[in-house]
Parts: structure tokens; sequence; C-alpha cells
């Protein structure tokens, strides 16, 4: 029962002080180990905490927007309250629409006639010098309340009509590929790039979970609602994180519980044999149908609002049902059905494929396999299940085409697989901003441009393709990204991929943003709003930052030229050999790979229309992805007018000419950045300098050894 | 003074109760701990131990021979005593000199008569139905007693007119890169493919040094006498041993003194700073010389037969001399007077050169490093400075020239470095029998035919060649080698991998032995010298092998064609671009590196006449060595008459079938030897099949695809 005066009120006191009591990262800069505020330093807060602001409602996460409105209005001035004073009226109103006041009962009824808005939606008005955000849960709350943060003193001028503002994807989950106990060779965080997990430590889970509630707050004002806990290669200390050491995810999940984010846990398949001594993990075993039955019930004891399994099955050495000779569909159903009665979801992984292939076989394909594995079971999942498939074919590429298995399951929940952490795009010592590269892939339309977008179906929004049947428009699989945290001081280890991990959250709320606006957002967040200098700076850095990166590694979709292993630092061989079937079959003549139906591997094939004809068509595929598509002479004239050699060249001299001009940049911005951000962004210039010289001079002479043709401007090949 | 009385006397009983008390690892196939026989089975002492023995002496070593005797004929029924009997003629006759019974008087006349011995020489003889050794120290005679045993039935046929034996070289040691702590990237032994340590166990030394004791005796049947107990690149545990670890040493020692085996250490130079506490190690500051004075002096009072140091400076990260503005001979020396006063010895590594080296930058040469940093340091070097020499000029590849350097430092003992462990070889999965590279090397003449052979300056014999002035005929530096030994059932993974480490030894006594007349003693001892069958097998199998392993891997001298980090299997480009100095420069028109006077990086005048010319000039150049030295069109023709392309592929088809080949050879000694042995070589040869095919098939396709050449019987190329 609502019991507005259980709520605290706070008042204003001195900034300082606030800002020494703030229970989150303060942006304290000569403590050394604080973390970076990243895009929430108590500045972005100016706006809202000199407000009079009235809170109305109860709940968890409405005790969480009160703290941070106490906070911020003990930081500037303003006031909070829960109930209206009589003789001033507030600047802002947040409240739950049942405990709405009297006064803004007009948004409240425009609310109500629009229809539900679900638990994280809410609606934005300003009219008569209040603004007004109403939201029916307390997700939708802070949610309304980070909106306003966001919008800064803008949100406070002009009149704005009622807004209904809810997630485009139910699922926005960010995955950590964090262990427990330090890898011999991946480290703690595999594909980490951030120093150590900011979960677990010595063995365990960390002692003071401040950093973890710090990063709670970040993801919720970006817009993250999920969160997995540990690496999808389940190790075997992780894989007790199911049983003996739930109460570690128990305590997770109470951190990121008042931000309104759910705990997932990535499991082992082969987890009945593993934890529960059984001598099978057959999915059509009743014994181990009725374990997984019962430890789920355990772990929804511990954690209420568990999320559910993330699970990497059959696939680079993870066990499976093919074990037992069940597919797929069987394994992860076996899981949907023990997560069911608590809502609980699982994600299951479509990133499948043989990675002992022959590099001598070449009608293996890679690229093909999640497709093959996958599309013949569209259909067969459980309403819980959600098939997780990577943005591309391969494995995060800084190019690649969008993965054809997203067309491919009109009857399946299909989630979106990024990657924020940089593995093959710079491992945040390269500045490369990956949203163009996600709002390319959410904005793709596989049947063309009268089809649904990625989006779309990422979604569950009803689709004007016939073939598509979606039943619920909110039964789309969401998004799902790996994240880029670490203990590093800036979170990220470069300051500048915070911005992935933002744009990241806000895509998943809504994928028509564009990346340009997303970047302007988390730029005045973060360096503040005033200083245009560094507001168009960052802006001309980040924007072209990942074409940059493209320039100067991989060429024309070609992908996987890194030094094996650790993927950092070009390795144009490096790949060519192995198990792994990423393979460019460069020779004296040519490169790339035919993937065509015509001639090749028939992956074309695996499109539709008119991509399907498009990227088969040597003349119709686009330039960046034609070594992708068809192995060619590199005399081949490309749709841009250039040879395939003469590019390689090209892009490569201006790739590292670009990365100089970033440098020059970031120079300019001296003195008006905090000093270790400048620091440490300065630093990592450098190493993005020196990485994209050697990049550059090996595939120059790489293929200049290779195909003998000179540079037509006659630059430096070694 | 002599006390003959309080030597022990063992009769015979029954075989397998002493076998069961023998204090060294016994052959004991069903305990699956107990580590192969390796060359000392109990049947190689059937000869020896099935007579009348008379031993006379006293002396630690004098005691090891006794008990190696009672333990033979314990287990073979023979007999061995002190005291002449006065009924019965011993049949052999093992007595130091100044105990020599009467019966030998002319066996220690003639010994008298020819000279001075050394510690480790002795006699052998036979005439009227005794043999008899005779030696003026315990190690000599202990040397004698395992010659005998190698002779078996044949010690105790013909006469033996007095034979004098003494090494060829006086330093005859074998340097384990074993670390104590596990490395995470090397594991605990750098290189090492058998396994753990010997020595290490748990961050410590090992309770049990059973096996180490087992160890002392094969080396000690070997040849070798200079054991480096830790890697040469030191860590911070292993770096303890010269000060809180001494005791390990000590006890390492004892166990090794009684097989007349002297113990080295492996130092970091900075110890004055890691563990002195000390602002320097600068060789010239009289506080560091003093702090190693100290150390040395408790080192020695430990350690009373201690060795000396060996020590990797100022090369691939390790500190030294430079950081002081102080080169080699400045470093090296102030270890050497430190040792001096109790004889010990620096061996002092030339494997020195720049592993930051820029691939783009042609002018710099690895090859050339050695040559540059230490050539000049000619004549400055101490007497008790051994300048350790890899026999190549890059790494241990299968396929060198002999390095420059062992022909440019007239003035200093000069020790070669050769690598048992098969680093870049096979690693002990691959059969690769090395003593025929190792002879190669003792056997070149660096000025020609008619001048002295790297083994005369290794040994300090008197030298033909003016230039030389070596200041005393037993100042070589002697022969230095990195071991293959671990923990492994076979000490060295691959049972036929014994055959180095035997070999090693055998080299490092006597450099004139042939590869084949080793590896008969080998096999004979191993297997015993009963059945042609194995005996003709194992020879055919071992005897090419090595040039079976260059043929299926880097082609014509070029080397370094590994998998980085590893350095296992394939990887043509795999360094091809990377700081290690290590490069092929194969591009479409061919392969090689310029390493000419005349337009390449002037290496080839690093030796002397008549090699600077032959090396020089592509005509005269050993096609083996081709591509080490000249950059050529895949087209040149060879001296054997092929063109260079071909080659490459006729060698990889025919390296593949000279593996298969090997591999059915072995199937027919099934049965033949022993079950454990068979199936551990079955399975090697199986990965070495595999793995030689795919050496093969990679080298052939990169240079198909770079040369665009065809084989010209039409093989398959991928």
């Amino acid at each position: 029962m609502p019991d507005q005066s259980a709520v605290s009120v706070a008042s204003a006191s001195h900034p300082s002080a606030a800002r020494r009591s703030t229970p989150h990262p303060p942006a304290c800069a000569d403590d050394p180990s604080a973390p970076h505020p990243a895009w929430l330093p108590d500045s972005a807060f100016a706006a809202v905490g000199s407000r009079r602001v009235l809170t109305a409602g109860e709940g968890l996460l409405v005790d969480t927007v009160r703290l941070e409105i106490a906070q911020a209005t003990a930081a500037f001035s303003g006031t909070v309250a829960d109930v209206p004073h009589d003789d001033t009226q507030p600047d802002l109103v947040l409240a739950l629409l049942d405990h709405a006041p009297q006064t803004v009962a007009d948004v409240a009824s425009a609310l109500r006639e629009a229809g539900p808005l679900g638990e994280e939606g809410f609606v934005l008005a300003r009219r008569a010098g209040t603004t007004v955000v109403l939201a029916t849960h307390g997700a939708g709350l802070l949610a309304g309340m980070f909106h306003v943060v966001r919008l800064g003193e803008s949100a406070f001028s002009a009149d704005i009509t009622p807004e209904r503002h809810a997630p485009a994807h139910a699922l926005r989950k960010l995955d950590h590929w964090d262990n427990i106990d330090v890898h011999p060779v991946m480290g703690q965080v595999e594909r980490g790039y951030s120093g150590g997990s900011v979960f677990y430590a010595d063995g365990g889970l960390r002692t003071d979970l401040s950093r973890v509630r710090g990063y709670a707050r970040l993801l919720a004002a970006s817009g993250i609602n999920r969160v997995t806990i540990n690496n999808v290669n389940v190790h075997a200390s992780e894989a007790l994180l199911l049983t003996r050491r739930l109460a570690d995810v128990a305590a997770l999940a109470d951190v990121f519980r008042p931000y309104g984010i759910r705990t997932h846990l990535a499991v082992s398949f082969a987890a009945p044999i593993l934890l529960g001594g059984m001598s099978t993990a057959d999915p059509h075993d009743s014994t181990v149908a009725s374990w997984w039955e019962q430890v789920t019930r355990t772990v929804h004891a511990a954690v209420p609002d568990f999320g559910g399994y993330v699970v990497k099955a059959d696939s680079e050495g993870q066990p499976g049902p093919f074990s037992y000779g069940r597919d797929h569909a069987d394994g992860a159903n076996m899981l949907a059905r023990a997560l069911a009665p608590y809502g609980g979801v699982v994600h299951w992984r479509a990133f499948v494929y043989d990675n002992h292939q022959d590099w001598r076989d070449r009608s293996t394909d890679r690229a093909r396999a999640a497709y093959d594995h996958f599309a013949p079971l569209d259909g067969r999942f459980d309403d819980n299940v959600v098939v997780q498939v990577k943005l591309g074919p391969i494995d995060f590429q800084v190019r690649e085409p969008v993965s054809p298995v997203l067309a491919a399951m009109p009857r399946t929940r299909l989630a979106v697989e990024l990657q924020v952490t940089q593995e093959y795009t710079g491992q945040q010592k390269h500045v490369c901003y990956l949203a163009p590269q996600w709002s390319e892939v959410m904005g793709f339309r596989p049947w063309g441009q009268d089809g649904p977008a990625v989006s779309d179906i990422t979604t569950g929004a009803p689709s004007p393709d016939a073939r598509r049947s979606v039943r619920d428009p909110h039964a789309g699989g969401g998004l799902a990204a790996v994240s880029n945290v670490g203990m590093d001081q800036f979170w990220t280890g470069h300051p500048l991929a915070q911005a992935n991990l933002y744009a990241v959250g806000r895509l998943a709320w809504d994928p028509s943003l564009t990346p340009s606006a997303i970047l302007a957002e988390w730029s005045a967040l973060t360096f503040g709003a005033d200083d245009p200098v560094v507001a168009s700076t960052v802006q001309t850095m980040l924007t072209g930052s990942r074409d940059t990166y493209e320039a100067y590694t991989a060429p024309l979709g070609v992908g996987f030229m890194v030094h094996p292993g650790h993927h950092y630092g070009p390795g144009i061989d490096g790949y060519e050999y192995t198990p792994w079937g990423t393979y460019h079959f460069a020779d004296r003549d040519g490169v790339g790979v035919d993937r065509t139906r015509a001639s090749g591997t028939g992956y074309t094939g695996q499109y539709p229309q008119p991509w399907a004809a498009i990227y088969e068509d040597l003349d119709q595929c686009p330039d960046e992805l034609l070594l992708f598509f068809h192995h060619v002479p590199y005399t081949h004239v490309l749709r841009s007018g250039s040879t395939v050699i003469q590019h390689i060249y090209d892009t490569h001299f201006s790739g590292v000419e670009q990365v100089d001009a970033m440098a020059r940049s970031w120079s300019g911005l001296a003195g008006l950045v905090a000093p270790d951000v400048y620091d440490r962004v300065q630093e990592r210039l450098e190493e993005q300098q020196r990485c994209a010289r050697e990049w550059r001079d090996q595939v120059n002479t790489y293929f200049f050894r290779k195909s003998g043709v000179p540079d037509e401007r006659g630059r430096q090949i070694f």
C-alpha cells in the first residue's frame, strides 16, 4: 500500500559534503583508485539538482530515484519533497501514475488514454513551468529521471507535449566474459582490456561492491536492464556460481536490482555432470531435466528476479546437446522449461561452428555455420528461448555482412549480439567508436528497402514480410553485448571507449538513434555541454574512427588478418593455415573468399533477395564487402574506380594519416579536459599511431610482395 | 690416508633382490612412476657384473665405482673385492694408480711413462685374462668403469694394449632451463618438452631427489661433468638460489658430486640490486664487486666444488653491464674474479642481439650480432671466463652455418653451445637425432681444410693457425648443451630423444666420435646388443632423421618458419614481420636473405677465408645454406641441378615420405622392444606424421601461392 510518509526527504547542504557522502563512485581526482565518473559526473546533475523536485511513489526503484535526486539537489542547492508544497510549484515532478499529484492529472490522463506503457516506459511533458515524468513502474520512473538528466537544462525550458518513451527492446543485456579465477592465457576477463573483473578478485566475489553499484548506475542511465555476470566459456570455478557459489550471484543481483537490472548466469551445459555428479547431461533424460528444475528453483529462491541462463553449447570446445544426439532446440528448451515458472529466459548462442576445420578444404565455410545449424530449427524453440546471434557470420570483425541467421528464423525470438569490448577493433588501445557499425546492422533490411530492418526482428515489431509471423509484437529477443569494463580507472582502459558502452545501452533502448546523436549526448554528459571545442573535437575523432580502423587494418571485408591468439595487431597470414576457418586465400594473383553460389561456398544463398543476388554479383557487391564474398585479381576495378591493390595501398596510407590527424586533434584539448583523461588518451593515441603504422607497413608489404604491383603514387612500401 | 679396509664388499645374491635395493631408478616396468633406465638398464652391466672384480682406491668417486660394481655383481653373480685373492685372478681391476696392486704394475708404469692423465683420464689394458683400468683420480676411474660397461663382453675378450683415455673437453656442461616456479607462458622448464623439472616442484626443491641421482648417473656414463641447475632467464624465485635458497643448490650438488659432476648456477647480473638491496650492479663499482665476492664465498662454503656462474646478460630483456656503460668483458671479469679463488668459471653467453629489431630495416642483421658484440672483446676476458657461443649465428635452427664467433676470438676460451632440447627440431614429438649436426659443427674448419676445426678451438688444442695463440693446451671453453630431460617417464618425452642426451655427453668427451658410432653404442646399451633387427632399425630411423626434419620444414637454410612463441609446427610468415630479426623475405619472385658483402648485410665477411668467399659466391655457396646467405629467384638453379622452387616441393614431399617410412620401420619392432617404449614412440610418430604433412602442405602452398610455379611432377599443392 502506498505510504508517502515513509520516504525520507533530503535537504540541500554544502555541495562538497554531499559529494563526499555519495554512495556511487565520486569524481575525486586526487584518489587514484576512484573510478572515473564516465557519463555521470556530478555536473551532469546540475540542471536537475538545482530544481525543486517532487517525487511520488514507492518501491525499490522509486527509492533509487529519490536517492539520486537527493544527492543531486544536495549538490546543486535544489530541493526534493514527496508532498506538494502549497506555496511553491515544483520544477520537476517524478511520479508513479498511482501516486501522481492532482496537479499533473492532465499528463496522467494523457498517459492512461494512450494505453499501457510497460514496466520501463514513461511519459514526459512540460507545461506551466513544470516538467513531469510519469510511469507506471519504478523502472520507468528511473528511466525517465535519467532521461531528464540527459536533457539537462533543455528539460526545463520550452513546453513539451506529452511524449511516450518506452524501450524498443525488452531485453537489453550486457554479457560479462569475466572469470573468477585468472585464466592462464585469457586472463581474468576473457577478451578484456580494462584490468581485472569488477565482480571477482582473489578467487571469489569482491568484498567491496561499491564499484559494481557505480557500474549498475551507469548502465541504468544508458539503457541496459540485464547483466550476465560470468564468461560464456564456463570454467570450473565459475560453473559453481549455479550452486555452491550462488550466494555470490545473489549478492551481485542485490547490487544491480535497485537500478532495474536483472542478473543472468552463463552456465555449462554439462553442469549436471560437473556439479550434479550425474553421468549424463542428455536433455532428453528426465533426471537431467529434473536436476535443472531443482537447481533453477534454488536459484530463483536466492534471486527472485533472476534473469536466466546464457549458454554457449557445442562450440569451441564447450559441451552441448550434440554429445547425446540432440540438437540445440532440445538443449535450449530443457533449460527454458526449468526457467519458465519464474519468468526466466534462456539466451542460447548461435555462435556454433567447426573450429577444427582443415584449411586445405575450401568447401567448408565458417560463415555458413550458424545458419546451417540454426535455420532448420526455426519454430522449435520455446517462447522463453532467445537465440543470440552475433552481428556478422564470423566473429566481430570491423567489417562483416550482417548475419543471415537474423533473417532466417521468423518463428524464433532472436537477439543480436554485439561486442563492446574491442577484441578485433583495437582492444581499447585504439579509438574505434562502434555505434556506426551497430546502427548499420540494426538498420540493415534483409529483404530490401521495403522490408523490415534487423531492429524490427530483434524488437519483435510487426513485419511487413508475409513469411514472418511473429507471435507477439514484444517477442523480439532484444540485444546482447559483450561488456568492455574492468577495474581500470576509466572503466574501459581507453576513456573514449566509454562511448561504446554508453552507445550500446542507448541503441538497445532505441535503435533509431543516430550514432552522432548518441555521441553528442555522451560527450555532453561526460565532458560537459559548455565547451564547443571539446564537443566538436570528440565528435570528429570518434565519428569516423571505425572507418579509420578499417582503413589501416583488413581491407574490403577480408577480415581476420590479426595476430593469432590475442588478436591485437597485424598478422596477415596469422590465421591463414589454421583450423579456425578464417582465411583470405591471397596468392600472387588475387585475394578474397569466393562465397558465391556459382563457384564458391554458396554462402550468398543464405540471404533473402535482393541481397543474395547483390552479394553474388561481382558488379553489385558493395566494395567494403567485396573480399568477403569474392576472390578477385589485384587488378580488379572496384565500384569506387580504384583497383583492389591500389585501394589496399591508399586506405592503409590514409588510415595512418587519419590516426595522426586524430592525435593532433586531441592535443588541442590539452587543458580543456581533465589531465588524467587527457594523458590516458594521449598515451593510447601514441600506441594507436605506432600500431597503425605497423598495420600499414605489414599489409602493404605483404600485398606488394605477393602482387608485385607498385603503388601508383610511389609511396614507401618496405 | 688410503684405507682399503674401509671399503665394503658386496657378494652375489639373488639378482632381483639386488635390483630392488638399487639406489638409482630401477627398470621396474610395472611401476608407472619409475623412470625408464635409458642407457643404463641392468642388462648393460651383464658383462661386468658376471666378473670377478677387484677395486682399489679411496674417495667419494671410488666409492661410487664400488657401489656400481657391487650392484652389478650382485645382479649378475660376479664378485667384487678390494684386496687380491691369492687363489683367483680377477677378471677386472679398477684401481687408482696409488693403490694399484702389484699384479698390474706393468700397466701402472705404462701410465706413468706417458705423463699426466688429468683428473678424468684413465688407462685401459687387457692382458693375461685381466682387464685393467687405472686412473689417478676417482673421476677417471668412474669414467673408466663406464667405458668398460659400454664395451660389454668385448672388454673381456682380446688383449688390449694400454690405451690412454681422457676427455677432449675439460668442461662438458649441461644447462637446465628449469624454473622453480611454473612460468605462466614458458612452463616450468623453458623450452622443455618432457614434463616438470627433475629438480623443483611445488615452489621449491623436490623432497625426493632419487631421480636426480639416477640422472647424475646417466650423465656420468655419457661424459657430462657439469650441470647448471636453473634457467639462464633468471626469474625472481630462481635468483634466490644464489642466496636464500643456497641450501637447495648444496643439496643438488651433493647428489651430483658422487658422479663427478660439479654444479653451476645461472645468475642474474642484477643480483646485487635484486638480492643485495644495492642501487647498482655496475661492475666497476667496488661495492658491487665486493658483494659478488662475499656472496661467492658463501656459495663456495656451501658447495666446495661449485662450478661457477652462467650468465645471459644484456640479451632478450636480461640485465647486464650495458646499463652502466660497461661491456661484456667488464661484466664477466668481475664475476670471474669473485670465483677465481675457488676454481670457479664464468660461462658468459654470446647470445646477444637486438630483439627489438624493425623488420623494415634490412641493414640490421641478427646473424651479425654475436660477432659484432664479442669479437672486439677478444683478449679482454679473464682466464676463468668462458664465452659460450651458440653453434650457429641465429638460434638452434635445424640448419645454420657455424657461428663465426668461434673463429674470431683466439685469445678467449670459447665453448660451443648446443641444444639437446628440440626447441626448433620437433620438440621431442619428432625423431631428430642431432649428433650429425653437432659433429658437423665440431668438425667445421673455419680456415679451410688445413686449419683447425671448431673442436680444436673448444678443446684448446694447439692450433696451426698463426693468428691463434692459445695460452694453454687445456684452455678451451668446452661444450655446453641445453638439457632435454624432465619428469617424463622416458626422461625426454620421446624415448628416441634419449639418444641426443647420450650423444652430447659422448661428443663432449670425444668430438671425433662419429654420430653413427655413438648411435650404435646407445642403441646397444638401451635396447641390448643381441637383436640385430632392433639395432639396424634404430640406426636407420635416427641416422637420417635430422635431414628428414630439415626436408619437411625450412628449406635451404632459411630457418625460423615456425609458429611464433612456442616454435612448434609451421608458421611460414610467423616471424616475418616481428622484431626478432628472423626473416626470409619471400616475395613473388624469390626468397632468402642477402648476407653478402657485395649487396647484403655483410655477414659473410665475419668468416675467415675460404668461407667468406665461398658463402659470398652464389655459385660456391652450399645448397643447404643458400637461402641463409642469398636472396635468389625461385627459378635459381641449385648446385644439385634443381630449381629452388622445385627443391622446396621435392624435399617437402620426400620429407613426409621419409617420416612415413620411419613409422613403418618402427611398426616392425612391435614385440621386440618394451611395450611402453613401443607405444610411446608409436604415438609420437603419428604426431610427427600429422605435423610433417602440415609442414609440407603449408610450405608448398605458401610458395606456390607466391611463385605461381607448379610442381613439375603435378603432385597436390593446396
